[in-house]
């Protein structure tokens, strides 16, 4: 089958690649679109040494497995546990001590005509969800983690820092909670689609002003601008993973006494209720589609300044 | 009067220093013991631009004030609060937008004949509490502020990174929630300090092993041991100003959702309570006295590597 292949930060199509053979409990799956994230994008730059499929962001179709599961389509957590680590007994499978990650850790991603997932993973995807905005479920679910961590309600002053893929997606979840929000960006026209949503955006921000902050830019600057921003006793949250080592003014954080939270995946079926309900919209962030076999083309795209998200459609849909 | 006067990173001892005059609703102090911390030490370093008397440390006599305070044994909260602004009005007066800080923010400090302080800063050291034991009162209750941040108890597994004064009191103190406490450190003599109470100690740390890091150190190397420890979803407690800035993993914290905590000033009241009943130790700690007079030579000690509390102790006693 096709696949897209990273190894030693140089991705390759590869048109040699065996289909997967589910394991135990596992699906194989037909993928047939998926999203281009920051992180594999940073998995590129070499944020983690990570060799096979990339792409986590995807929906698809079961192909193989139990017959619950033939036949519907899907999209999946991405954390496959070993279900009896301290954490799968805790219930956070997401932090299993054996996990594989889809396109991440030692699983096979979704850039590719098929991908396995454990079957607890897969999540069933409503008729009322059109395969884009299922293709958002993964990343809609992680921005939807802020709030099973941080309270935030109406009355909250809340800055999102960053206006791309992911700061869109976190700032349309945290716009349901009532908070007053601000999110700001250096794209106008990335902001022009939160603002047409209602929601308030700027390029600057009032310094010890607000009670959390949002940090979705992935560098140094945007960390300083979220600790600049926050009041005393203020939380960060860190939303975005960074291939490099970030420099910040640890002073600050215990002047102010300021929590910094780290945040990564989220709930998926909280996620699909969103998408199924029309809370949030997703398909206009969509600025390119790729065929599989053009997926060089793809990433090169999702690499250039300013774009939002690029999907990945597949041969065999 | 003498003093200890800081300015543009150099500390001089002045004689030529007048004696406060106390703003209503202060008192005038006469300082008997101050002690030098590491947050001076950072602030000859540059940590922040502070000019005038430095040290924040220290027990005293009031000599004017109201007739209730006068005459009496003292220890003094080191931010003095405006009264009006919104964290004044919170009830979270360390965090005054408007506050002096005694000896760190444009309020002379302890290392000097007199200070003053608004009076509601002030508590009356117990008879029971010698003046060498009042003069910790100050970083014990910065010690005993993680407690009023994070939530530890009996089983929580707790590491604090750094055997120096700072790391010996919060040792101390989360020593008496009852939790699983081992204190890694680099100097054999200090970790004996707290061996002699009972607590574990070690020169290294299980990866990915303990609910709740404090870091004591004041360095990145400190921050990447902290950060190592944690199991995924514990807590970093950062207890140290840093005079540079940190450099740092931030993806090992998005991945593992680790949380960060600025910790700061703590409660007096609670601190003197473990002095008076004896629940703490900390009169081992001091390895050297200086006059005021040879304030400069105690600074050079307390810089020593390894040198645990250094007081200096007025000449007006």
């Amino acid at each position: 089958m096709q696949g897209l292949w990273l190894n030693d930060r140089t991705l390759k199509l590869r048109t040699d690649l065996e289909v997967p053979k589910p394991a135990q409990h596992e699906a194989l799956v037909r993928v047939l679109q998926a999203g281009i994230c920051n992180t594999d994008l940073e998995l590129m730059r070499g944020y983690y040494p990570y060799t096979g499929v990339l792409g986590h962001e995807f929906v698809g179709i079961v192909e193989e497995g139990s017959s619950e599961w033939v036949g519907k389509r899907v999209v999946g957590e991405i954390n496959a546990a070993c279900g009896h680590c301290a954490f799968c007994l805790s219930h956070q499978r997401s932090h299993c001590e054996n996990r594989t990650v889809l396109g991440i850790v030692n699983r096979h991603g979704a850039f590719a005509e098929y991908l396995c997932l454990p079957e607890q993973n897969l999540h069933r995807v409503p008729e009322t969800v059109s395969m884009d905005a299922a293709t958002f479920t993964e990343p809609l679910a992680a921005a939807l983690e802020i709030q099973q961590q941080v309270k935030i309600g109406p009355g909250d002053r809340v800055l999102v820092i960053g206006d791309g893929k992911l700061g869109q997606l976190v700032a349309q979840t945290l716009a349901l909670t009532g908070c007053d929000l601000l999110v700001v960006g250096r794209h106008a026209e990335k902001l022009a689609h939160l603002e047409a949503l209602g929601i308030r955006t700027g390029d600057g921000v009032q310094t010890r002003s607000v009670d959390v902050a949002v940090e979705c830019t992935g560098n140094s600057s945007g960390f300083a601008i979220a600790l600049q921003s926050l009041r005393p006793r203020g939380t960060l949250v860190l939303k975005s993973t960074y291939a490099d080592r970030l420099t910040l003014d640890a002073s600050a954080i215990v002047v102010d006494e300021i929590t910094v939270v780290g945040s990564r995946c989220g709930p998926f079926a909280q996620a699909l209720e969103l998408l199924a309900t029309q809370q949030v919209n997703v398909t206009p962030l969509i600025q390119a589609r790729y065929p599989l076999s053009e997926g060089l083309a793809a990433f090169n795209h999702a690499q250039q300044r300013g774009v939002l998200k690029v999907l990945v459609t597949m041969d065999n849909r």
